[in-house]
């Protein structure tokens, strides 16, 4: 298979190319577990589409001759042996289950791009010191039980067992119950955490998931670091009222004092847009209103909020902004307000020296790519604490991710693939 | 029972008084059926609550010796025979069935007060030369199937059955069934007009549901127009998109898009709040918002919209100017929108002699009253069709209604129904 445009350069490799109609094949059979409606996607953690998905991995792992070792919560790792079988591993991967009519790319394209990259390598006796290991790692989305990062949160020694218990579904399931049907036993869970020491490094492929790789025209995305959101809720309490009898000035409006707060945040974040402010974005994107039937004025409206950067600096001033703003509205209003967090959390660097290895890589193979931040949360935040980590993105088509139309180009998830491999392979024969 | 202030004045009446006590606690007996967490009331039309406070009714005209008539769609008439039974009759009444946790005096003050005033005059052998008849009009709100004055409008001769057919409720119940399950054969219900001249006036005391009364310190309310509707939904229709990867300027987020409409429909409303512009009022009373989660920028916000005025001038042009600004705003942000009628009616004016009369009787007991318009709709708006009608207000409690928190005082009550029994009386007794 072809890869464009660095097949066709002057200086080209010697490295083997990924196989990209394997890495296709086995991308699409798991994007047809859990198919709905308009090509949707949904594989929430734990329902009988996602431990599916699972298996078909560890059929694939299984013929691509990895040993396999599953952990306490359900995190597979494939584990291809280097020359020093003892020297700290290099892991590359992502997750597979998806949010509620999500895509088919948005983690897959991170495992099996890991799978075919050591299968590459397999196959073409690439000479390799380090252990290499493809890893899925279970329940990134938040979608479920309102946790992201599950299994990679274990790994890396973050979750306290006690906030598992307490978590459950839209449908009224306790994750503890969840848990227990699985045979997994809580208690077990405290002992998931990964040595560091058997650790390299941690790279992990990831589609964009943003419209900013398309806009320039770039096909790789090398990032610096993860930007971490602020959550909140606010809650507007004023006077339900009918909407016939009640004069204008004689209202306390919850719905039009969140339209001023929910046009207010648009307006702070546009200021600090720009990348030397730390490139803030901040989002209204759910809202309740009581008792919300056309007849009556909104008595109570709840927000909630999401503000993010890669600057903890100005992600925590436009938050302390936004929620000065509701208090000054409500005030101005006569009404109450709440402002209740969610999460707090703190931007994450990846580790420079990856960055700089795969950026080498792009320099030499002339492939164009944009140094950025994420914008989104993924599994590599959390390996972050426990090892050098780094991310490779491709382009998201329309920047469209958890969303059936979420698509990128096979050769962008070529290219990316065999870019996490060529990464992979210089990782794990440097010495520490 | 004494009733405050007039009952003190020095010009006393020597009409006899209603009997407060007997009238609330008939008002409270309806009150108890549906009663529910916080003391709200719930019986949605044609449902077992409903239907059970029908029975009340009809049980306590039968002991007041009413001649009971109910018609095909369930409208119950009580009649009380005046010395020319020929001549067209006074109706007074109003409605028993609620909203989902409404209050318990939206509609049986106007019913049971009617009982009330009748009983009275039936006690004290006032001469009445028309009858006079108690109605109880079905379904006057549109909470269950988005119908309101189900009855009146029928009897006015307004609902094409056809319509009604395709009427479902919110568990998918569908009119025409729930219709034939009580024997009620649509065909039938062509024939529940009312001939006008069978018809001397109709008169109908309310609760306020509005604030205006208890802010100016007045305890009656005489009306002069209903305020009609223009109900309309606004779909502006965007980009949904992840909430951390998607910078501010590349966003086509449909609710910032709404928040500036919600904030102009206020604005301009309050510019045509004074009376002399015909009052304009304005709501956006809900909103459904997709993907609706916390992560993700919403694509699609739809808004029902709530414009209403006595002036249809005022109205029509406050709806043009908020439905143009809809326009605006998304031609600005380069979104979709949409706007869908969903009802548009024209402002009812009520009866000027019937007015005046209530006005003589209050200006002789020394009543202080407002000359008001009505912001919410009524069963007088039907009924203004085939007849002349009058409508009484009293104050309710911080202008709460559709709310368990409803509430008026049982000294407005008892006023309420004693004009109403007086303006009966006269209406009765003057020559057409």
């Amino acid at each position: 298979m072809i890869l464009r445009p660095y097949a066709l350069a002057p200086n080209i490799e010697r490295t083997p190319s990924i196989n990209q109609r394997r890495l296709m094949r086995d991308l699409n059979a798991i994007g047809r577990i859990g198919i709905g409606d308009r090509g949707s996607v949904t594989r929430l953690v734990f329902s009988i589409k996602e431990l599916r998905s699972r298996q078909v991995l560890i059929h694939l792992m299984r013929q691509a001759g990895l040993k396999i070792h599953i952990d306490g919560i359900g995190n597979i790792f494939g584990r291809f042996d280097g020359s020093d079988p003892k020297a700290p591993a290099v892991l590359a991967g992502s997750h597979l289950d998806t949010v509620i009519h999500g895509g088919k790319y948005d983690g897959p394209v991170g495992v099996i791009g890991a799978l075919e990259a050591i299968r590459t390598i397999s196959e073409n006796r690439i000479p390799i010191r380090s252990s290499l290991e493809v890893v899925c790692f279970v329940g990134e989305e938040s979608s479920r039980f309102g946790f992201s990062t599950l299994g990679s949160s274990l790994v890396a020694g973050e979750v306290h067992p006690k906030d598992l218990a307490n978590a459950v579904d839209a449908n009224g399931t306790k994750l503890a119950d969840v848990l227990t049907s699985l045979g997994i036993a809580p208690k077990n869970l405290r002992s998931l955490t990964r040595d560091p020491k058997t650790l390299k490094a941690y790279l992990e492929l990831h589609i964009e998931q943003g419209p900013i790789l398309e806009a320039i025209g770039k096909r790789i995305g090398l990032v610096t670091s993860i930007a971490a959101p602020s959550r909140f809720k606010v809650v507007f309490i004023g006077q339900a009222d009918h909407s016939g009898t009640t004069p204008m000035e004689m209202r306390k409006d919850a719905l039009v004092a969140s339209a001023q707060f929910i046009e207010y945040v648009e307006k702070v974040c546009r200021r600090f847009s720009a990348m030397a402010k730390g490139r803030v974005v901040g989002t209204v994107g759910a809202m309740k209103i009581e008792p919300g039937v056309i007849n009556a004025v909104p008595g109570r409206a709840e927000l909630a909020v999401d503000i993010r950067s890669t600057s903890a600096k100005s992600k925590n001033l436009v938050t302390r902004l936004v929620q000065r703003k509701a208090q000054a509205i409500a005030r101005k209003r006569g009404l109450k307000v709440e402002v209740l967090t969610i999460r707090e959390e703190n931007p994450v660097p990846l580790d420079k020296h990856l960055l700089r290895v795969t950026q080498s890589i792009c320099d030499r193979k002339q492939i164009v790519y944009e140094i950025m931040p994420s914008g989104a949360g993924h599994d590599a935040m959390q390996m972050a604490k426990i090892t050098r980590a780094g991310m490779i993105f491709i382009p998201s088509q329309r920047g469209i991710s958890h969303n059936p139309l979420e698509w990128s180009d096979p050769d962008d998830i070529g290219l990316g693939t065999q870019l996490l491999m060529e990464t992979m392979i210089t990782v794990a024969n440097e010495k520490l």
